[in-house]
């Protein structure tokens, strides 16, 4: 028999041999190493036979599959320990999940965080004795009988298709239902956690049993755990949510519904800085900035083809267009996108060649719809705006077009110290435009990346219906990845909207067009941004860069002025002038994780000098004023 | 008999006088000068007895209210010109208007401007024959003799409630239902003007008759008829739908909806402008943007009561807040205004006295229904971006924010050479609020008129029901007026959403609230902007501020780098490159009312010099290319 391996190469092996003994004849070191393997692409486990002719891969705790494999193994080992714990304990259904695993339970009493120090003792013996995962395969009567005291098992087998196969897996005296993965055994099982109770419908279903679920998470090293735990501590402490409220960006208000925030004062200046900061930019870049409405007549998404394939994310009402007496309703929605309104502006006039690129771009606050359960502060709203822009080109520009938007994303993404990935995304199953269409366009975006030095990857039929994109994801602070930027070629909207363009020939041709945002949404950038800086943003976009700080009440004139002289170098300043002790004073502006914190005493009033704080640094001493609001004067647009 | 003068003085006079004796116990000039006259604040012809105790004021030719007087015998002269010219019209109604009259008629054939010279013709005659108009008072049944012929005056008598006097108007054979005033006779009437004829419908019901409309305007001198004519030509040379098209500023488009504009590049940067012109000012002024969203759950709109009273004017639509299976359906509304988001803002956080006044504003595009039918540009749109703002104060802070404002309203309007007036409106009928909360508001706005020198016109009981409120009216370069800015005081908000500040005593009181716009809808001012400078807009505004205009190819290098520095000292900069003749070059920089206009050709470029052209001065001759850079940088913001 002979299978092949990943590099190409073939190897062969006697009839019958598991994917344990493709890894032993590989060598000693890789078969102490395998926790299991792919045949022909599908997870197996190491005792799995393999076939003549199979691509076997093995998986080590190097291969990036192999976490998911060993939480689904802890999870098993979880259930395990539950079940000894609390005798008659019901088990449900146990996944890995992105950061971790969780396992559903019906117990006899509910468990609370203080029950997690017993059950991970009992897991820690468990995995101390090493046993393995036994796979087995068993007949439908052989699985009810062995799940005979389990309902939801039992419930589960006898709605499973006919001819499916029935996989179980032992380990000691546990049993469940599953297909695997998992590791040869429990000792290969590294550091774990468990992290919260929460309750879950079996299944999934509201009508059904409320059960208990509760979340761990396991890593192949104890540092690994420890920064993770770390990283969530981080995450909680930088929770824009919570950041959001204490430094007076945005709120939220039940009355004003769901996943609309509103934003205070310190929140629009952010804001208008950021959008004034990147309008600025790209009218350099050669963007004309355009305004168009938040709604329009339902016809505009039916030729954009939104009203077929976007209407659920959409809000539609309608409008009388007659009067009381004779009444002529109009469907209307409310914008998900800019597109056809850029589309509308590129077709009120003639084009030609010599026109082309054109870069339409708008600050356009868009509303999609999203289910109340998942909306997420800033991150996830159903209002938002998009640094929206579109390009209309010829076929011979969009190398150069995309290229140059890359180089945006590098000076925005840099600006903001964060390092960044791409990913393409090619040719789905269903898709609109030709062969020679595709080719172009996605050669280009591979061509620009290459041109840029960007790194991508490759997310095979992963494009939208109508083009290949990039995705740019950027990696925070504390390792968080999230997608903002996109470049999207669109072979459909000059299509429906039969846009046009005059060429050299005198003949006419269809533009192309690519869609591209840099912060995405602008909103949820600023989400991200509050988390990546932990709530203190850098001096230019901060809402307030000084907070000035008489020491007594005869010093606020002098605080006044200062403050006045700031304001007119283009900074943003507060002075802190409430009768209070100025350690009061520097803990509340150390709160608000203002830039500078400037004391204004006798001295300093007299020397025309300001005693400076820094946020980061603490006290850097005496500064002359003008060195001060210099600084602010270099900080500002 | 004694009766009262507007200068509160008596006159006696013998019982059964009229208007025309007072005017000549007054004297002879005043007598020949009389129009008509007001008895108790009611206008009353010149034949209508006094009684013992009126007010008594004569309208002469001077009075405010004498050219509409003129217009509506106008109007009589008109229909008895075209009953004479038109044997059998059927006469329906014939009104002054705000610049002229008309008469609606049911005519044997369809009237053209072709005809219009025939019946000035026949009105000049009538006017000559100076015959007085009569006024009569007569029966029921007499009315229906008088009107046999005439069966929409016979149905209206017919309509009319049992015991309304029943007023006829007699000039020569013409006769008309018309209960006045009227010049004394038609000689008085001035220079007159058909304008044009429409169809309308009897009673504005579109179920009855179509009758023709002839509007025509009049008066008293031929000088004032000739501007009159020349300002309406003017009018439709600088319509701002003509010149927004044609200066590229923005664009309908039927599929987009009604009432919808989309703002094209140049658009876009005029308002961008505006917006961040006064964004600065504003920021100096102590005032703080806000951001809030486009839509509300309709539970905002029913606390702020829009619900109730500004439905109609809304768009409502529904969103699932539960899911597919367990859809929760909630009703959200379209914004119509931003106060609902700023009253919001205001009660996320416990406020002092200290901290008023807080004012917000906000750059919020909002949604208002308008019928297909009026709307008109940028000047009635369904969509359009006040320059909102709501000030939250202390009562006795209530004058110094409406001073403040009222200098902010003089420093936006002599900016764009706008005089302006302004109108108190008052408490209305129907109202909230105490005695002493109208009076404390109405003084308080008088107060801040006064301090800020501002005269001010009192529209009795014109307020809203929740406060009274200045009106600020700007006249534009060909003397139309236009509702611009509104100061207006809110007591229905701070008290439907239980606004409160903690004050000095450490008790609680609602804030007192504000609302005020400037521009009002910054797209409309635009419009307005457009037509007031004829499509010209200042330096510092023009979308396009140089076009840069080279003679050869050979000169387009000097021409981007010129472009360069423009724009590097902050400048809006078109290059005219193409290969044509400068004269075409120049028609089309001159069409788009482009600031300067800089030739640069072999002389130039040796120079280091342009020559500059400006739009309405023409050639300026040489200027060193640093003159036209810094003039270029002291027109940016």
């Amino acid at each position: 028999m002979n299978i092949v391996l990943p590099d190409g190469s073939q190897k062969e092996l006697a009839d019958g041999a598991t994917v344990a003994d493709v890894a032993a004849s590989i060598g000693a070191g890789l078969a102490k190493a395998a926790l299991g393997g792919k045949i022909d692409g599908a997870f197996a486990d190491l005792d799995t036979p393999v076939k003549d002719g199979a691509s076997v891969e093995i998986i080590t705790a190097k291969s990036p599959e192999a976490l998911g494999i060993m939480r689904h193994s802890t999870a098993h080992v979880m259930a395990e320990a539950v079940q000894l714990l609390f005798p008659g304990a019901q088990i449900a259904f146990g996944p890995q999940t992105e950061d971790g695993f969780f396992y559903d339970f019906e117990l006899s009493r509910s468990i609370t965080p203080e029950d997690f120090e017993a059950i991970e003792a009992k897991m820690a013996e468990i995995i101390k004795r090493d046993e393995p995962f036994v796979r087995e395969v068993v007949s439908r009567d052989e699985a009810e009988a062995i799940f005979a005291d389990q309902r939801f098992k039992l419930e589960h087998i006898r709605e499973l298709p006919a001819d499916e196969e029935i996989i179980i897996r032992r380990h000691g005296d546990f049993v469940d239902l599953c297909s695997g993965p998992h590791m040869p055994s429990a000792g290969k099982i590294g550091a774990f956690r468990l992290m919260k109770v929460a309750g879950a419908y079996w299944k999934g279903d509201s009508d059904r049993e409320m059960l208990q679920r509760i979340y761990g998470t396991a890593f192949f090293k104890q540092k690994e755990l420890d920064e993770h735990l770390h990283n969530l501590e981080e995450a909680e402490k930088r929770d824009h949510r919570k950041l959001g409220r204490e430094l007076g960006i945005y709120m939220m208000d039940p009355m004003a519904g769901v996943g609309l925030p509103l934003y205070l004062p310190k929140g629009a200046r952010v804001i208008r800085t950021m959008q004034e900061w990147l309008r600025r930019d790209l009218y350099e870049r050669g963007y004309e900035e355009v305004i168009t409405p938040h709604i329009y007549n339902a016809d505009v998404w039916k030729t954009s083809g939104h009203y077929g394939f976007y209407k659920e994310n959409m809000y539609f009402f309608e409008i009388n267009e007659g009067d009381d007496e004779n009444p002529r309703m109009s469907e209307y929605g409310v914008k998900p996108m800019n597109c056809p309104g850029h589309v509308m502006l590129y077709k009120n006039e003639l084009h030609s060649y010599r026109d082309l690129p054109l870069r339409y771009f708008e600050f356009g606050t868009v509303y999609r719809h999203e289910m109340s359960g998942v909306v997420h502060g800033l991150l996830r709203a159903r209002g938002f705006t998009q640094d929206d822009a579109h390009v209309f080109c010829t076929r011979d520009q969009v190398v150069d077009e995309v290229v140059a938007i890359l180089d945006l994303v590098d000076h925005i993404m840099t600006t903001f110290g964060f390092e960044y990935s791409a990913e393409i995304s090619t040719r789905p199953e269903k898709s609109i435009g030709t062969d020679d269409m595709w080719e172009h366009a996605t050669n280009s975006l591979k061509e620009a990346c290459a041109r840029h030095g960007l790194d991508y990857e490759i997310n095979e039929g992963d494009g939208a219906f109508y083009g290949p994109k990039i995705d740019i994801k950027v990696k925070d602070a504390i390792g968080r990845t999230w997608q903002c930027s996109t470049v999207q070629v669109d072979f459909n909207m000059p299509e429906r909207f039969e846009l046009t363009y005059r060429t050299e020939d005198n003949t006419e041709e269809r533009p192309w067009m690519l869609h591209r945002a840099i912060f995405g949404s602008i909103e949820r950038f600023l989400g991200i941004l509050i988390e990546h800086y932990a709530g203190a943003l850098p001096l230019w976009l901060a809402p307030v860069q000084v907070a000035v700080l008489p020491l007594a009440d005869r010093h606020n004139d002098a605080a006044a002025a200062l403050a006045a002289r700031l304001k007119a170098a283009g900074g943003r300043v507060e002075v802190y002038g409430q009768n209070e002790p100025m350690r009061v004073k520097i803990a509340k502006a150390q709160s608000q994780k203002i830039p500078y914190m400037v004391v204004l005493g006798d001295k300093e009033v007299e020397n025309g000098t300001v005693s400076v704080r820094d946020r980061h640094e603490g006290d850097l001493g005496a500064w002359p004023a003008e060195q001060l609001v210099e600084k602010i004067r270099e900080a500002a647009l």
